[in-house]
Formats: C-alpha cells, sequence, structure tokens
C-alpha cells in the first residue's frame, strides 16, 4: 500500500520567542507532530516552516503532499496570498487539510469556509473536556467519551463557520462556554478537519489522545481522488430537437 | 413594516455589445429584475451597475441594502476585490445574497462558498425543466411542480459547490445532463441563493415563474440580525479553579 | 392573515400525582404554555391531553391544527400507536412539531427521527446555559448571547439523532456535560424543532426567554404547505424512444 | 483482515412467479448479488430470504451480519413488524444496510429515515443516466461521469426523504424527470445508502458498473463500531454547588 504522504506545516514563531513555548517545545511544534505521526508506518511526513522559501510549500512538494496539517497564530498575514491560493486548489483536488487551533484564523482555512472563523476566546489556562458525539467516525476511533485537557485556551461559541457537514467534537469549558471543537467539511475533492485543541503554551501536542485524533483525521482525510479543477464545454449526450433561437418567446 | 431594500447589480456589458442581447434587455437585464421586483409593495428596489464609481456598492449603498442580486458573466476579473471584500463582509453580517445564471463564476460568490464553482456548459438553446424538489420551501410557494425553459444555456454536474444547506431546484437538461440549478447556504448571519436559469441571449428573466422564484428568494434572504464581525476576548462566566501553569503536565 | 392555530399537547400526569409539580404547575404544563402562547395575537391555541378521547388528537383536530407542541415522560408508551401514527401523518404533510424535554423519548419524535433518541442523564437539579450559535436564526430572535437556567435535570450528549439541519442552541451544564439542546429537522413538508428545556420540577416555562423561543419557534414551524402523501404513476413529459424489451442486454 | 459479512435480503417473489422475471433471474436475483459480492475477497457473503423462518434475519444472523443489503416490492407488508424492528436495532448499533430500488417503500427504510420516501414512477422501459456528482466519495470510486441504463423504471422527483447527509447520484430520465438515485444517511452509529437501479424485469445487476457501486457501497457501509443503546444516569464530573430545590424561582 502506498504510504500517505504528510507535509506538517508549521508557522515557528513563538517557538523562537517566548520562553514559556520554548521550554515545551524546544525543536518547534511541528517536530513533535511530526515525530508521533511517524510512528505511523503508513505515513510519510515532511515538514515546513513559514521561513521557508515559499513557506515550504512549492507546487513540488504540494503535488507530492496527501495531508497537509496547518498551525499558525502571529503571522497570518505573512503567508504570502499565492502560496495561500496554490494550497487552496490543492485541496479542491483532494488533498486532505488539518486546521490546528488558532489556525482558525488562517488565511487557507478563511479562505477554503467563506466565512470569518471568529470566537470568542481566553486565555487563563482553564479546563477543556471535548466530548466525542460521533464514536462511530473514523476520526474518534480509539477515544472514548471525552479528552479532557487540564489546561488550555479557551475557544468559545459563536464560531462563525459554514454548519459542518459532520459534527464530531463539543467542548465543555471551564469558565462557562461550549465550543464546536472538532468539525469536518468537505470542499471540491478535498476533506477539511478542524481540530481546536493546541494553544502554544501548553504540552497539548503530548497528549495521547489529541495524538491519535490528528492520526486519524489525517487517515480520514487522505485523498481517493485528485481532480484539477475545470469546466468544459460539453458535446450533447441526447439529441437536441430544439433550434437555437434568440426570439423564442417564453 | 419596515420595506426590504434590494440592489439589482448587473455588469450590464452584453446589452451594449451584443444585437441580440439588446434586442432582448435594451435597458439592461438589471431594470427588467427591478421593474418585476418593484411590483412587490414590500420592495424598495435600486440597481447598480459595474460602470459605476466602486460600481454602485459603497458603504452606504450596501449599508442600506437587505438583499442584493448578482448577474456577472463576461467581466467577473473587473470587479474590484475591495468591493468584493465589502459585499462578503456585508453578506457575513446578514445581507441577502442572489446570485444568477453565470454568477457562479463571480469573485463574491467563489469568495463566500470557497470552492471553484465550476460546472458543465453547452449554449446551443436547449430545453431545460428545473424540479421543484422542496414544495414547501418559501422559495418554491406558487411554483408547480416544474419550470420549463424552452431555450437556455446548458449548465450540467458536476457543479463544484459545498453541498447546499437545501436543494431546492434540480434541472433536466435536453441534452442529458442534471444540474442543480437552485441551491440555498446559509454563511455568517446571511443566506444566499443560487439560480441558475439567466442566459443573456433568452428572455427568461420576463418568465413569470423565474420572476416568481426571485422574488420569493429575495423575501427568504431578507436579513433578521445584522451583526458586525468581531473575535471579543471574553471574561469567565464561571469560577476557573486551575492556576495557569505552563509546565503543567498532560 | 389566518391565525396559526396550535394545540399544545400535554402526558398531564406528574401534574395530578407529584406534590412538587402540583405545586409549580397547578393547572397543568399545557394551561401554562397555552396561556403565554394566547398572548400572541397571530396565535389560536387549544389544548389536548393524554386522558381524552383520542388523547385529543382526533383526525378533526389535527387537520385544524398547524403547530402542535407535546410534552410526554411518563406515559410514552400509553400513547396509541394510531395516533402516532395519525400525528406522524399530518407532520409529514406539512404540521409543525415543537417536542419538548422529555419528549425527546416519545413515540412520534423517534418515529419521525427514526433513531432512538437516547442521551445522558441526572436529576441533581444544577445549572444549565444554552448558548446561542444561530443569532440570525427566527427561533432565536430577541434571545441573547445565552439562556440560563439555574436548575434543570441534566441532558447530555451523546444525545442519538439524526445530524440536525440546524443546530441552534448548544448547552453547558454544570456537572460537565453539553448537549445540543435546540435542534430543527425537515421531515415531509413539516418542521421539527426539539428543545431540551421544560423538566416538571422546575418552573421552566415561567422563563420568559423560554417563551420566547417556543413562541417563536412555532412561528417558524407553521406550515407553508399541506400536502398528502401520494406516489403517482407519472406520463412521460418527453418523447421516450426506446421500446419496452426485457431481454434487451445491459 | 477480518472480513466484512453481507447478509443479502430478497423479497424472492418475482422470481417465482413472473415469467420474464424467471429468464432474467433464474436462482433470484439475491444469488446474482451475493455472486459478484463473493468475488471480492473481503467479503463473506450469505443470502436471506422472506420465506425463510424470521426472514432468515434471526439475531444470531444479524448479530453476524455487518452489512445487510435489501430488495423488496410486492411483500413489503408480509415483513413482520418484529424483525423490522430487529433490523433497525442492528443499524442503530452501526451495522450497514444498502437499499436498492423497489425497497424505498420497505418498512426498514421508511422506519429508519422516518418519512413516507414516496416518488413519482412509470415503467415503460426508458432509458436512465445516473450522473457521479460526488467523484471523490469511496462509493464512486472507478465509476466515470455517470452510469447509463438502456432500460429502467422510471423514478421521479418528489422523493420524499430526508436531505441526505451526502447525495451521490442523481439521474436524469428519458421521459423528462430527475431524481435523487444514489443517497447516503448517518443514522445512530449505522451507515446507509440507497440506490435506485434495479428493476425486476431488466437485467440492471448484471451491469458491471451498478454491481461496482453496490460493492464500493458495501465497504463504505462497513461498521467502525457496534454500540447498544443506552440512556445512563450519569455522576456529575464536576462539583455542582447548586442545591436540589424545586421551588426555586426562575
Amino acid at each position: 500500500m502506498k504510504k500517505t504522504r504528510i507535509t506538517v506545516w508549521n508557522e515557528n514563531i513563538h517557538e523562537q520567542q517566548d520562553k514559556e513555548v520554548i521550554e515545551i517545545y524546544p525543536d518547534g511544534m511541528h517536530n513533535v507532530i511530526s515525530n508521533f505521526l511517524s510512528q505511523n508506518p503508513d505515513f510519510e511526513v515532511r515538514t515546513a516552516t513559514l521561513d521557508q522559501p515559499e513557506h515550504g510549500l512549492t507546487e513540488d512538494i504540494l503535488g507530492n503532499t496527501d495531508v497537509l496539517t496547518w498551525w499558525g497564530h502571529k503571522a497570518h498575514e505573512q503567508v504570502k496570498d499565492e502560496v495561500v491560493e496554490r494550497v487552496k486548489i490543492r485541496v479542491l483536488e483532494g488533498m486532505g487539510l488539518i486546521v490546528l487551533h488558532s489556525a482558525h484564523y488562517s488565511k487557507i482555512f478563511r479562505a477554503l469556509l467563506g466565512t470569518n472563523c471568529s470566537l470568542k476566546w481566553r486565555e487563563i489556562g482553564e479546563k477543556e473536556r471535548l466530548w466525542n458525539i460521533e464514536p462511530g467516525h473514523p476520526i474518534t476511533q480509539g477515544i472514548g467519551e471525552y479528552i479532557e485537557i487540564p489546561r488550555n485556551e479557551m475557544y468559545g461559541e459563536r464560531f462563525d463557520i459554514p454548519t459542518p457537514d459532520k459534527l464530531i467534537f463539543i467542548s465543555w469549558l471551564e469558565g462557562g462556554e461550549v465550543f464546536r471543537s472538532g468539525c469536518c467539511w468537505e470542499r471540491g475533492h478535498g476533506r477539511i478537519f478542524y481540530f481546536s485543541p493546541g494553544h502554544e503554551t501548553y504540552p497539548i501536542f503530548y497528549n495521547e489522545q489529541i495524538q491519535k485524533v490528528i492520526n486519524n483525521a489525517v487517515s480520514w482525510a487522505k485523498p481517493r481522488v485528485i481532480i484539477p479543477d475545470s469546466c468544459p464545454n460539453a458535446q450533447p449526450i441526447e439529441k437536441v430537437v430544439n433550434i437555437h433561437d434568440a426570439s423564442a418567446k417564453i
């Protein structure tokens, strides 16, 4: 079986600048994500970061990526529009996209969903419990009734997204809010999964259940087809008896 | 009751250049649409065209528009990105948007849906029958089992759109195709209706059933709220007992 | 304008037997619901209860009901199957149905949705906060960001329902759960709204916000068409050139 | 890998009574379906028919079935309610269900969807073309743009079903209708696929593309979990500070 080729994209700025983030992710969040995904023998994983030429997302690399994971926060605006457009085209052709935490505000997520993707937020390190409302879905296999995260940034409703094709997780927040924290969409021939955990100041990507969800999501999102966009002029299949006559009355 | 304020937008190029279009729509398609909508005493209608300053879609005009209808074909690329962004913001705040025929490829429709919005097409003037599959929906009130259009441009599947929140019409095409010809979506607080009839070389906007659908669609799409986008930092409602401690093990 | 004809159905057993319920609803919950709905000049309200002949839901009464509200808990099994079938037929023809609280387990709700409609529950009188995630929806007009209920029975996920056509409220529960507490579906030509508040031992139907939601829901659910079921043999519209020949090879 | 255990259910009455059906399916339609599915090495296939004790669908057989396919037409009413209930329970627990052609009117399909499942029909042996509108879906892998069936019974809209979770095929009918001919739903933990081809008087189940779709649908519908229904009383996870007090004012 052909391996699923994954590109783990990370902004990788907090990990250079913020002492508390450096302590948790000394080699960058992307390497932690890449490492746990690499333990899956069906996966082939590379990383890419903002500071690389074309943000590490050249035509060639995207053309050899089945699933792209995306983490960004401080520098959404620094991601070049032409790279965003390139990723968008690839997703619509069939590539999977896993959008993590603060990437709800990434250019690529907003471009694919068409909405603002705004939400409520609060950063006091409160408890979050993600309820698994679809235990039969591929993304929740091996996850129990819920995932508990002792400390996370709060994301709360209203989350300005199109109604998900499938809502997988709903979060309970200690401070009193709720959040649609795991959401699936299909766009073009590609599959998109948004998963809200992953604030940079907590070691969330070391959590085994979080790792399992991302692992499952990659498997779920891998393409079954890659179909470039076209808008073809088509010949009729059946005989058309009407004669073109613009003056015909309707 | 406050009137619904409608702005009918038209590219208005074919009506200046193409003899057969000029014969059908000598004053432009927008005036025909505006005229039939104006017969509804609950509606207040203005028009706007590409050649006007800011395409006739200033902040002030959009701020006083409840529902915008859009027809474009030849000049999608001439619509300025900043105007598209302004319309998009307004739709997400709550304004209704009715997208007609070849505007499936307009910047605004593609920006709001996030997909390519491509389709199959053929221009030989064949028959189309739009089947009403939701006779209980506000948009189909007064429409019978189907609408028949003797001659239209063919639009066929696959139509590259997100699954509609509600599929209203499916078309049968004489040449052998089918098409999702009436589709509803909600994005942000706004409602969007795509309706495929309306090729410029046929007098389709004089058809009373087509007029009724557009009339109904405007009523359906009118906003119940206008809520500007925000991404607020929120105080907790419940007491949070966890202490922020980034080094906590997960 | 024709008034919306509402029938408020109640099992009305707790109000005969349980002291604490009698104190809150001495005339039965149905009369409290009927009273607040009757303040809407567009509504015409009657009540019906389990103990009446045919549970008060004769062909004649249903045939003159636009929207039916349903509260039941202890005696779901006492509702006759033929009455359930009659209500189901009427909903599929176009009548609206508002399903309250423990009626998640009513025969009619389960028959229309096809799933078990099971959930988690706990009765310790905890706080519930219903987050309004669709402020633009007709059902949430006049409701702010959330509704808070100081004491309610807990209903928690996983709620075994088909994905709602539109999810309106998500609840935060003091004890740590979440719940899809306001859900819309369309079935046949009818509209269904499930709303989870309303436990009999708390005075929830006196809460003005709860009353407003039910009021809005009735307006949203009122029929635009009533279409009896049929499965017609249809003549072809287009000429069919194939000759019926069962032995034709495929 | 564990094989997918399939039970192919057939009413098997036409094949005993109608000369033209006997010629096409001398051993019954179920054996043709069973034969082509058996060529898939991942599948283990058995058949069951109406005339068997409990219609061949005992607790034991259902408990060892991953995916059930269903064909019925003349004798829907002869299927015992207790067997229908048993199948329904099993689907909600996770078993897949493939509903073929005239089984749109089977008790099990109507019980799971909650609607009438009525449609328009005509039996003159006309051409049908099923357009594949989801080329990236598991069910359409290996299928091109469309499937053409030279002669079939016509099924046309309006098809009285809940909006499909995913619409896969839309049919063009020679006589002028359209039809949602391939539809997916999830109910409970189970997956349901309705596929309209398969009239008994045409050799449709010998068509290789039809066989491929059913093959793919079985793979798509196989369960990832089997979870019996429960409605548990749950202990709070978080501390609840409110004291139960029914007289509290709201």
